[in-house]
């Protein structure tokens, strides 16, 4: 029972829902067919399906979620990872059906490691028999396992991992030692309190040699009781910005003895008794979990995005504020204020958040069937792809998952003070959220590796255009074709003459092809030429990454609603299904994300040669008329689109119904500081204050 | 007691500590001195007094700050500032001590709104009578209030807000009364639990006229027992982003009775049975507040900046990541990791970080002799400063606290990793300080106010130069120094041929101030010219501000360690005790903050047409050589010179003493998650899925 009760009051005229069913009634596209072009129907279905088991299920409430200390969320956390894989054991769930129902309850818990990494290591890294042993009984959940990389002292460079393995002949084991504070295992989600096993990545040493890092599953925790196993000392390495419902850990060993078995051995082993190493025969299979963990990586930020957009922009279309003088709304005869998303400003903050949204959506699909052609390709022995591969999936996770960082705080603010309150559902989402910008690779240091795979492309191709035996036809990918178009012609200049040109496509990719490959030889010219150290050169290295990685997100928007992206066999182009009204609509957004891309950062476009002053100028006009004209009327069709039921949302001010006020405010009535009128702590910190000597009667209000 | 112990072991060499001595030994500058020139004598002094005072307060105490609920915090919070309204009294502090205090504590509490706003507001706006009534039990915490202005639907509008209060000539009173449930009063700091009064901004209504908002000051909690006095509701809105330790509340009134005598009524009043209304003398007196709260808050965004590089800049001289291949470090023959402090990428994330906060320094103390300057001014009838200041300071408000949210989050993710757990200091400090591109006006919204002088002050100087009366001695102030400087030649071209000419602060200024004028000039033109509706210019609008407000923030910067920024009376300019070795140092900031500004966002400066593609290459140079070069050897020197003890940053990895590692895993014994071994849930979550059958012995690692 809560001592704040609300009156019986509606909020003042127009009602939210109201006003969102006008918003809907002006939508020129279809929802359900723009939703199924984004998921397919597949996933739709599912998502209904789901959604009905889930809802209802107390292990999955989510009334107290913004309420709980850490102590209480996590103890939940457990209960709905433990009913999570009981339910997908009754139900027989796929791989898929169990991730569709984690990101509809959307609280990262103590399993997710395991099943996201400490499986994928093991599924990638076991032999048969330790198949048997390990990945078997993880599948079951008997072992709960986590992935115990980082270090204290070590995280992007697990070169310099200090852990070591060293293996002793006599016993055939192998010596798990934590030598220094520095090597102390840190951040391992899982780790701090669910996980009773854990591949450790520790330096391989044998025969008085170091092979560096190597992977290891060892068991941490007893099967009996869970307690700790003699030589082992984990625990939670304590509270975070986010994601505090994962129990990430540390852990360190005093010369703990785990046997041979332990060395994950499918490309690299001891032989036992000599301890000779046994080599991987090829270290580029490697990569091919990195490029799915990206991949993955820029689902989960266009997923951000559209969240957040969801959130923001109805809210907006909802809350009213001032009075446009040039345009004054009314009710009857009445005067009101204007909603938010009718000024310039307010659409200028979200509508570009949506657009990229959208382009994100088409990019992480076409990562997905990239990496799965790769795997096919590597199977086969046929490697072409994986350098192009590897560099846009490490661009891209740094480019994508900096923008939905961005683009959640932004969402937040423009939902002004409202979007602070925990009821509004996005600071929890921004703070579980960023830890994507550090994780799999800094979004800094990420991209060296797309530089240094631009570089060498450009070097290759300027060398072959050099020999004379270069014709255009070698150019088998998007990157070599930009960057011959470069050096066709690195003078090209933007023919545009009216701000409404720009909306053609070709323009806009030359724009950004352009750009992209100037800085690509301004940099190698630099390095090669100049003899600039690559450390002075980081800066415009990132920069490049980013330039190429928005080029590739404008290519595959246009090329997708186009239907000239690739499918995975099998898979019909979801762009046979649009109508002529939606692939409008989303010509609007690819306009949009475009434009704005070009026009947000003008300067590397204008020193490119490229555009002129006076197309910046037409950019902006274009934009603004585009936002006015053709984004504002779909705005809320367009967030609706994405799907997300209110379950996931978790929102006051988001709600499909418009409720905006209805539910923000039987929310705070259930805010634990308002269980009591008088609040614990008045008698010994206010009274002494406002009334020490504990007067009767209403002494200070007698002087009214 | 916590499971968890960590080895006797130290972290791997080199130690942080000595890291920090080394980069110590080689400061350019007197730490002490540059201290001095930012904060002045006076409060160093009383920082260590203050210091000593608080530091061991179990009240104060900050051991348990990141691990405790809300409710538990905001006992603490009670507790914390009733313990410092106590010392404050017996110790007699003034204002500044007791603000210095609460920033040491650092921790935003119930009774803070109560200081910064209800007795501000009770100040400026009480009659003698009602000083008596209310400021001065008020003063001694007899009375404890709020200032409720915000409402449900209500923000930035202050228009707009809903709750009545109507005159009833029968009794002499006020009616109070909440119409809607989007009038419930909402966001109140100090309403939720712990104020007994509070300012109440509601629409006067009187004679059947509707006067619009106005402020009364009422009581709504018993002085008795703090039981809700009848026809009030309240109480706490429920988590937020930061800012937990706060009671931001909600109420709503049921034609609550108030006396007449709670209308402050300094400026207008009503008669009594008549009703009539007594109209205020002059309503710009209401904006010296705001522009004090504006000034305070660039005051803010320094602190913001200040400390979070501090964090950030120590621990990336201690962190060491990946080898630098073409200047590796060694430790005696062996090669080691290179800090990350030494990478070009990380100087370019913080060094203009720590160029801001002394920029910001600078700034707020300008905006403070303002401030006061045209108080001064006002009481005199004198209103020329008015429209500059109240411009400016909403300007710079709208860009240093912008500036700082960002910088605090760039800071935390330079760091990594362990920037993302709140033993770094920086989560919190982030949450915390947020609500400041919010509150005291929006952002985005407050630029318009900005950009209204600017076009307004422009328009008529190009009257005044077309009348042909006009001299430029008639120029008095910078504002229309620059535009008329841009006036004289808006065809002006920069002169620089070499990158190092970019350090002279001629060139910098005329950089900005033909930027911002020529931008000025074509949002005039646009709306004078083409007839462009103001909501179609809000992007534009808020671009112009940011170009203004970075050349104040430029100009303040050269003239204050120039010792050409005037000073309050009887202060002695600080610049006046600078040795040539810290004037260099801060001529190196000053030279880095103006060419960064410039060069991150080159588009508007090439569009204005006074920079040309060369230039931003010029400066792009000019930038990583001066950061190389003059920033780095001093990077340590610079923020410690921002003088924060441990107790303020509160920070396992920013510590002074560079024991980084030690701190930290120190810290993580004290999560309350490690008080078991085995964890709360173990029986019920995870055994079930592990050990169903309760076996003993351990069955599975004898698979092993």
């Amino acid at each position: 029972m809560s001592a704040l009760r609300f009156p019986n009051l509606p909020p003042s005229e127009p009602q939210g829902s109201d006003l969102l069913s006008q918003e809907r009634a002006r939508t020129t596209f279809s929802v359900h067919e723009m939703s199924t072009f984004l998921y397919g129907e597949v996933h739709l279905e599912r998502q209904d399906r789901l959604l009905a088991l889930i809802e209802n299920d107390p292990a999955f409430d989510k009334s107290n979620r913004y309420f709980r200390g850490r102590s209480d969320r996590f103890r939940a956390a457990l209960r709905k990872d433990h009913t999570l894989v009981k339910l997908s054991q009754k139900h027989k769930w796929t791989p898929e059906e169990y991730s569709h129902a984690d990101m509809l309850i959307d609280e990262p818990g103590p399993f997710g490691l395991h099943r996201n990494m400490f499986m994928p290591a093991l599924a990638s890294q076991c032999t048969d028999e330790q198949i048997e042993k390990f990945l078997k009984p993880a599948m079951r959940y008997e072992i709960i396992g986590c992935y115990a990389q980082t270090e204290l002292g070590h995280g992007s460079n697990v070169q310099g991992i200090e852990t070591t393995a060293t293996y002793i002949p006599e016993t055939d084991e192998f010596d798990i030692h934590t030598p220094y504070l520095t090597a102390s295992k840190w951040w391992i989600g899982g780790l701090g309190k669910a996980a009773n096993h854990a591949v450790v990545m520790a330096r391989l040493r044998t025969a008085g040699k170091d092979f560096g890092p190597h992977a290891f599953c060892i068991p941490i925790r007893s099967m009996e009781d869970h307690t700790l196993l003699p030589g082992v000392m984990a625990g939670d390495i304590g509270p975070k910005m986010g994601y505090n419902t994962t129990d990430n850990g540390c852990m360190w060993f005093d010369h703990y003895r785990v046997p041979r078995i332990s060395l994950l051995a499918k490309f690299s082993n001891i032989k036992p008794g000599s301890g000779e190493y046994v080599k991987p025969p090829n270290d580029k299979l490697s990569y091919g979990t990195m490029v799915f963990v990206r991949a993955s990586l820029v689902g989960a930020a266009r997923h951000g995005m559209a969240r957040a957009a969801t959130i923001a922009t109805r809210y907006s279309a909802i809350r009213r504020q001032f009075v446009d003088k040039d345009s004054p709304k009314k009710l009857g005869n009445q005067i009101i204020e204007t909603p938010v998303l009718d000024y310039s400003m307010q659409q200028y903050r979200l509508f570009p958040i949506i657009a990229a949204a959208y382009a994100c959506f088409l990019t992480s699909k076409e990562m997905m069937r990239l990496y799965h052609l790769n795997l096919k390709n590597m199977a086969s022995g046929d490697f072409s792809l994986l350098a192009d591969v590897h560099a846009s999936s490490s661009g891209l996770k740094s480019l994508t998952s900096t923008m939905a960082a961005a683009a959640i705080e932004d969402c937040r603010r423009a939902c002004g003070g409202h979007g602070f309150s925990s009821f509004s559902g996005l600071p929890l989402m921004l703070q579980d959220y960023v830890p994507n910008v550090t994780w799999e690779g800094d979004n800094y240091i990420l991209t060296q590796q797309t530089g240094r795979y631009l570089f060498k492309s450009f070097r290759e191709l300027v060398a072959k255009r050099k020999s004379g035996k270069f014709q255009s036809t070698q150019i088998n990918n998007p990157t070599l074709a930009y960057l011959n178009t470069y050096l066709e012609n690195p003078n090209l200049k933007c023919p545009v003459t009216s701000s409404a040109q720009f909306h053609n496509p070709e323009i806009q990719l030359a724009a950004l092809g352009h750009r992209a490959a100037s800085m690509v030889a301004q940099i190698v010219h630099a390095l090669d030429v100049e003899k600039r150290t690559w450390n002075s050169m980081l800066v415009d290295i990132y920069n490049v990454t980013m330039a190429h990685c928005q080029l590739i997100l404008v290519q595959n928007f246009i090329l997708g609603i186009r239907g000239d992206l690739a499918q995975p066999d099998g898979v019909e182009n979801p762009a046979a299904g649009l109508s002529a009204t939606s692939k409008e609509a989303l010509t609007d957004l690819s306009n949009l994300f475009a434009m704005h891309t070009i026009h947000k950062q003008p300067g590397e476009f204008l020193i490119s040669g490229y555009l002129q002053d006076k197309h910046i100028a037409m950019l902006g006009e274009s934009i603004m008329d585009l936002m006015e004209h053709k984004i504002r009327p779909n705005a809320i069709g367009f967030v609706d689109a994405f799907a997300f039921p209110d379950f996931v949302l978790n929102s006051a001010i988001g709600r499909f119904d418009g409720k905006v006020y209805e539910a923000y405010t039987e929310m705070a009535t259930r805010e634990p500081l308002n269980k009591t009128e008088v609040v614990d702590g008045y008698e010994e910190f206010i009274k002494p204050l406002t009334n020490p000597k504990g007067l009767k009667g209403h002494t200070m209000q007698s002087r009214l």
